[in-house]
């Protein structure tokens, strides 16, 4: 290995002291700003890195952020955390931050492995997803005053508005409703919703939104609950549009069973009957179908604001920030397609066209 | 944070010196019984935790591996690289070793990302993906003695039994001439291939199986490329199907080009055309592909067998054991689906399922 520049070499080039160097790598605000201009020159074009694991010692700080991988999930929509890791690596890299990685089988295993990543001062703060109902992560969490944030609020603990629990979440609620208003507009009358069984947090929230932009029109009874399965879809909705007063259109709670609704309606030559999904995935955008598209990007952009403030990267600081807010709830986005042009027949190759490109995928 | 206890406290505690405490934890071996039970009391009682930065420096071992994360592509085949990140998580958590993540927009970048982990010692060895034809990544990594293996082979060097670069690949070219063998096999005679734009390392690879197993069949000019979209696979095979002598069978290079394949045969009414994707994603199973899947779990764990041996997690002793092998190329293995059931009018609902339990996505 080359000789490394010192922390000495950046200060006789910036012509400062070693302290002010010190300075400007760990408290840049209060070092004057020409000074610390000077200092940055010369650890850039000396290339200056201060070593990562004594700068660690010395700061307690890993700038390191842990993150549970669980077991992939090769579902149609199993591919929204990975969205979300993917975002949140490269939002973390530009605030000096990398992800740390681990797995866990359960919630006791995974209180471990938090719990052991703490007490290394492996990583300075957490990123929980896939919360759930009672969910003893963030209690523990909270319990040792860790920083952390959920994507995905804490569904049944009461008070939504804990100021120690930080999380930011997509407001299915609202996606669906939309959604649907979207539907009603362009002339349904009776767009009926195939939903999960209930209790599901988002699954509820989901179907609360079609409620909602249906309410007024007497078809409450014109939703289902089935397992998220495409075979799932087709049966929920080969039974809906066989009934006398059919729906006219079909709002499904994720893109699995939105496929599945589509090949039903296709099957019976139904071509007239839209159908929406949800999560936007690459197979939504394969065979043209609408979906409602959460905004992962800016949910990794807002678990960072949470835990660090706009800018930054000291979740110690940001927790003594009592005014600033605790939860963001993003609004998704409905993304229109148009999947009849996948009857067989007509014109097909542009407007269902995806374009992946890609080559070479390993 | 609290004023944690620190390793003279425990000394203070144990009645021992600060050089005994340390060796009971670097050293335990040459701790006498009853002293070193005495120092673990005090360690447990006082709640002593190790500090993993001080003991990185000292070790300059972090079991730890670096992986990057490169720009999320919402493609039909994206998630193959993020099932091999599960995978190797998962498996280098049972060798006590986690995974940290870090982006680069391009090689150098990506050059300049290796160089700062390994200079704060914050990473043991890598894993590289998405190789490529001159990868200066692999270079730069021999040229400083890194520890490293790539998932890819070493496409473009010349000597792929190179004793320095560790590699770990799918055998694309067995997996697409098998694929085309059990299409023979079920009475195909005119099974055409649609591939990617030549060069590309792994789909002329794919392409080559195919030429392999048609090679006595006198359809040499049975093949196009097109970029990896839909649109793409739906238009050069409704120009295949239109040709005086069309192929009977579609072979395609990835999952994208496979779907619009199928599309375009579906919109022909030619359900009798078998058609055969790669990748094994979530598209082909929710739509009754066929697919060669990647055994991505098999190479994450050859990956680590690679780096660290058998068992354990040190890449410096592995690299002195001269006679091990170095490279493992792994068979692919052909899904079969029936994708004609998606034709109207036939029943759908059951060949179709793909089973993707899921709740509660965020």
């Amino acid at each position: 290995m080359a000789a490394l520049p010192t922390i000495d070499d950046v200060a006789r080039a910036a012509q400062v002291s070693r302290q002010t160097v010190s300075n400007v790598l760990n408290s840049p605000g209060i070092v004057r700003e020409q000074t610390r201009t000077r200092v940055e020159a010369a650890i850039h074009e000396l290339g200056y890195r201060p070593h990562a694991s004594a700068r660690r010692l010395r700061t307690r700080k890993s700038f390191t952020i842990g993150v549970a991988l669980h077991p992939f999930k090769n579902g149609i929509s199993g591919n929204v955390l990975d969205r979300f890791l993917h975002a949140l690596t490269e939002r973390a890299d530009l605030r000096g931050m990398r992800i740390l990685l681990y797995t866990a089988t359960d919630a006791a295993g995974e209180i471990e492995a938090l719990r052991r990543l703490r007490d290394g001062a492996d990583v300075d703060a957490f990123v929980l997803t896939s919360t759930f109902h009672n969910d003893p992560r963030a209690e523990w969490l909270i319990a040792e005053r860790v920083p952390f944030v959920t994507f995905g609020r804490p569904w049944g603990i009461p008070d939504l508005e804990d100021a120690d629990h930080l999380w930011v979440d997509v407001d299915g609620f609202a996606g669906v409703r939309d959604a649907t208003a979207r539907l009603l507009e362009q002339g349904a009358r009776r767009p009926a919703f195939i939903g999960w069984p209930s209790p599901s947090g988002t699954g509820d929230e989901r179907r609360r939104g079609w409620q909602h932009a249906t309410a007024d029109l007497g078809i409450d009874h014109l939703h289902r609950e089935v397992e998220d399965a495409v075979a799932q879809g087709t049966a929920a909705a080969l039974e809906l549009l066989s009934l006398e007063d059919a729906p006219d259109a079909l709002v499904c709670v994720s893109d699995s069973i939105a496929l599945g609704a589509m090949m039903a309606a296709s099957s019976l030559g139904r071509h007239d009957v839209p159908v929406v999904g949800y999560d936007n995935t690459a197979v939504a955008e394969a065979v043209g179908l609408s979906s409602v598209d959460q905004p992962v990007e800016e949910a990794a952009s807002a678990a960072l604001d949470l835990l660090f403030g706009a800018t930054g990267n000291d979740a110690r600081s940001r927790e003594a920030v009592n005014e600033e807010p605790r939860h963001r709830l993003l609004a998704p986005r409905l993304v229109e397609r148009a999947w009849t042009n996948l009857a067989p027949g007509e014109t097909t190759g542009t407007a269902n066209a995806g374009n992946h490109n890609r080559k070479d995928p390993s």
